[in-house]
């Protein structure tokens, strides 16, 4: 029997998510996101295109790159050397492990990035066995996590599907600055599905092979603290819980967090809160947000410095739904590198100022009334001279002999010219968010069982539909007004689930399940004077409220106001009598 | 230099579209949506749901599934054996080419969906010879167009990448289905990427090796013409142009094209109507849109009847937009034999209907009486006498000798039964745009020349922005009063482009190019009483206007009407010298 508080059943019950290609016997870490599952994701997606590529009024733009990637692209980025997970396999049974994650669940140690030979001496040491046939485990190799395919009919045209979005956007970095406004900071994002060919896939949406990922790349010139400074002076700044890669935990500002060099470029603590805050607009509590800085050996082959940004979840503990990366300039200069092309940019600054530079001038005259046939030589020696070095006077040793040379062979001249231009390679920090994980926490943390029954209480503005209509009964009548009312809500911008089949109770407790937060049922008292009861999800209470006034009545309601607060006649129907879920 | 005309070049330098890893030399059929297409994809995927999705009144759902999908999936499906396309190789440079297209270029035949031997024939007949070496070509192999990975670490556990979002909604259908209302019929869609290891991609955004796609599976009951013929006599039918596999043109309602059995079912017929009203939306012309039937050999393998949507493009000519396919049962049915799983359907019938069913009851006692020791094998034989054969009487040979049975021994029941459910495997009508391709036909046919200018002449629910905001000099009291209008404008739910950098004549070129419908500027008079310039992309007319007015001017515009006809009061400041598109 399927306990009530089981996220996942309620998902493939209820069409959130379920495992795809069931009916094959499914395959690990592939997951469908279902009619209603995809309702909520479609929103948490709109909000966060909302909150960073238009609230932060920081210039940020969205590309779409394509999954398969050539090979040459993933070399250059380290991904085809680095992109690794240590593997064991049964040398009798077959069966695989993931080295590190099976050590760490037999011997509660954190295996994480830890070497091939660390990994084996922790196998030998313990004398590790095979959880299916008991054989001892050992000859730890390395397994590489991108999906191998070809491109065009030859073999040798490797390419694989990408593990993350943001190599597209590294390699067209260029031709977005161009066909943007040309000035850093510059943000690109990009929404889409990346696929990981993990060893053991596990915890439901938390560790899938293919899964939408949310992220951008914040490409900024390091050495304009102040635009990344002044960014983060006008944020609230509600404090961050961090994590240190050595164990310590602080709460800090991100201003502090900054000036303590705990987070090491102010761009990366700016996103920080960015991500907090986005996570409190979906009803997430400060205190539940941790920045789990990475260490060394778990850190990403790219990254400087790397925060997990983990929330808590009832079944699976912390988990990590975004991860905040300072990935420097390591990637563009790698492609910079490895295809010959320039990818440093050009950009205007905002103060110009004046540069002086010194040169060393030859008087050629002089130089030639005084050494005459060997004058060619004295010339060539004045022009290799270190103008920051050089004096008034100065003695050399040529192949003639030593001779001195003073101001009336050689000046030193000062220019001064005006900077308004500097070419550089970006710096970066990519905030990245794991779209299904975030469902998966906002369901994990909505479910609550209220007399028996499974109550999904979603924030509104991530629930599926703004509200359900029913007609108490299946009639004509009551159908007719309510479809009616259905149709003007729909054009009012509201969206809108209409159930008529089986009892009133069974629609209310569907209704529930899936998170509407208003259920508004027309009775035979609407058919009179145009009256209908709104019900609230979370407390089962019901009003009832003229049917002109419920577009207002939503909109309080999605802008966060509760229905009790509205002041709306009582109604005292008697709530329907609990049932189980499922029905 | 670039043909002002180029789609291809505007797309590039405006940040439409451009080829991906240009930096790495660029893959064949790869391409990378940029800032200013993805806002115009990301339309047109929106009007496309409130079309199809919302606007039928038709039940539909959306889901979304992986595109890592394992080998047994698309086995059964029929892509494993049958999703290929024919190639050939030169035996001397080993160029390869695609041998239809090939044959196509070379001869003007029309070669798709020839056989190997057939294409072979035509290489041998005419000589045909590599465009690189001139080296003799034949030995037409088959080349399928998946591609193929692995799953986990054992490559014995073969997967794809999915080349149609289809597989994963035949799959899962059960799931959806029951997390649905649990009837017939039940359109499940999907927007998602997939691949297609095209042999000789080209044709910019027309033959892509990764590409979205806007489609839905359709599930109906064939036997319920009724539903299909109701919806479709609900709709607004503009005579659709077809052309049939065997060449002949008409011009026929859907109605008419479904009477005719043109249309092999009212499903296709309605879907047909749907997309052409859907491209009409999208400012294409009734006489502009064309179905082409696709030929026996031509077709998918799964398909009964297909339709490929086709407008005209100036580049490319005719180019399939769209594809509807009558999918019958294939595919569910394939799944449900190759995976042992009954992807049948109960559904509650409208109408119960009484269905009488007939069957021969024996008279036990008599038969007993009459036969002794031989009643048994009479009244086993009584039981296989088949009730809609049987009289009143019959004579059997039985074992012991010839018997004549009467009413005294058995008697025919009739039985009235009540039938309220059935069981189906659902027929299907798959209705799939091309995202891409669409947004290449809207480009291509809105950009026009203006006095040596690029103008995309987008339909304004299309554009990319729905205004651009300048102000006319970069000053800080213009800047900030063009600031707040963008963001009083934000506030009301528009778009708007920013713009204060170079030339006011530039910032306009680059409006018109990205097909911004609207361009605001500020200038001194603006400061003075509030008013604004409103500028038309298309007739680079201006108008004065104030500054409170702009919401209900942008909502006129949106909603179809011009500026023209606003009756604004017309502005004469000289519009900007004639410039260079580029600038």
């Amino acid at each position: 029997m399927e306990r009530l508080d089981d996220v996942d059943g309620l998902a493939r019950r209820r069409g959130f998510y379920w495992p795809s290609f069931e009916i094959y016997g499914g395959v690990g870490g592939l997951y469908d996101v279902g009619q209603i599952g995809l309702r909520v994701k479609h929103k948490l997606e709109g909000i966060w295109r909302r909150f960073f590529l238009e609230g932060l009024s920081l210039p940020m733009v969205e590309v779409e790159t394509p999954l398969i990637t050539p090979s040459r692209v993933l070399e250059a980025s380290g991904h085809v050397s680095s992109f690794t997970d240590p593997l064991v396999e049964c040398p009798s049974c077959h069966r695989v492990y993931r080295a590190d994650q099976l050590l760490e669940a037999k011997l509660g140690v954190n295996a994480e990035g830890l070497g091939i030979e660390e990994l084996n001496a922790l196998f030998q040491k313990n004398d590790v066995r095979c959880d299916a046939c008991g054989a001892r485990l050992g000859g730890v190799k390395t397994f590489n996590l991108l999906f191998k395919t070809n491109l065009g009919p030859f073999t040798s045209d490797v390419a694989y599907v990408r593990p993350e979005t943001a190599q597209g956007m590294f390699t067209s970095f260029k031709r977005i600055f161009e066909a943007s406004r040309r000035q850093l900071p510059l943000g690109v994002a990009q929404v889409g599905r990346v696929a990981r060919n993990e060893i053991s896939p596990r915890q439901s949406l938390i560790r899938m092979r293919e899964f939408t990922i949310m992220e951008f790349e914040f490409f900024f010139d390091p050495a304009d603290l102040q635009a990344a400074m002044s960014a983060l002076g006008d944020m609230a700044a509600e404090s961050l819980n961090l994590t240190l890669a050595d164990g310590r935990e602080l709460t800090l500002t991100p201003m502090k967090a900054v000036s303590t060099s705990h987070v090491k470029t102010p761009w990366m603590a700016y996103f920080m809160e960015a991500a907090l805050q986005f996570l409190l607009n979906l009803g997430f509590k400060s205190e539940e947000v941790r920045f789990v800085e990475k260490g060394d050996k778990e850190r990403a082959h790219y990254s400087a410095q790397t925060f997990d940004v983990m929330i808590p979840t009832k079944r699976w503990g912390l988990v990590e739904v975004a991860g905040i990366s300072y990935r420097t300039d390591y990637d563009l200069r790698n492609h910079s590198i490895k295809s010959g092309q320039d990818l440093s940019v050009s950009v205007t600054l905002e103060k110009p100022f004046l540069q002086a530079s010194r040169r060393v001038v030859a008087h050629a005259d002089a130089v030639r009334v005084d050494f005459g046939e060997h004058s060619g030589e004295v010339l060539a020696a004045i022009s290799t001279l270190d103008p920051s070095q050089v004096g008034q006077e100065v003695e050399l040793n040529l192949s003639f002999g030593r001779v001195r040379l003073g101001p009336r062979h050689f000046a030193v001249q000062v220019e001064e010219r005006l900077v308004s231009a500097k070419k550089l390679i970006p710096h970066v920090v990519e905030p990245s968010f794991g779209s299904e994980r975030l469902l998966y926490a906002l369901l994990d943390r909505s479910l609550v069982i209220k007399e028996g029954r499974v109550v999904l209480a979603l924030p509104s503005s991530v629930a599926p539909y703004d509200c359900s209509i029913f007609p108490l009964v299946k009639r004509d009548d009551m159908g007719s007004m309510a479809k009616r009312l259905e149709s003007e809500l729909r054009e009012a911008g509201y969206s809108v689930f209409y159930d008529e089949d089986g009892s009133i109770g069974k629609r209310y407790a569907r209704s529930d399940e899936i998170g509407i937060p208003v259920a508004i049922t027309i009775d035979q008292r609407s058919l009179e004077d145009n009256s209908v009861t709104v019900r609230d999800r979370d407390s089962w209470k019901q009003w009832r409220a003229r049917s002109s006034e419920l577009a207002e009545i939503l909109r309080r309601v999605l802008s966060g106001k509760s229905l009790i607060s509205l002041g709306l006649e009582e109604f005292s129907r008697r709530p329907p009598k609990g049932k189980k879920a499922g029905g």
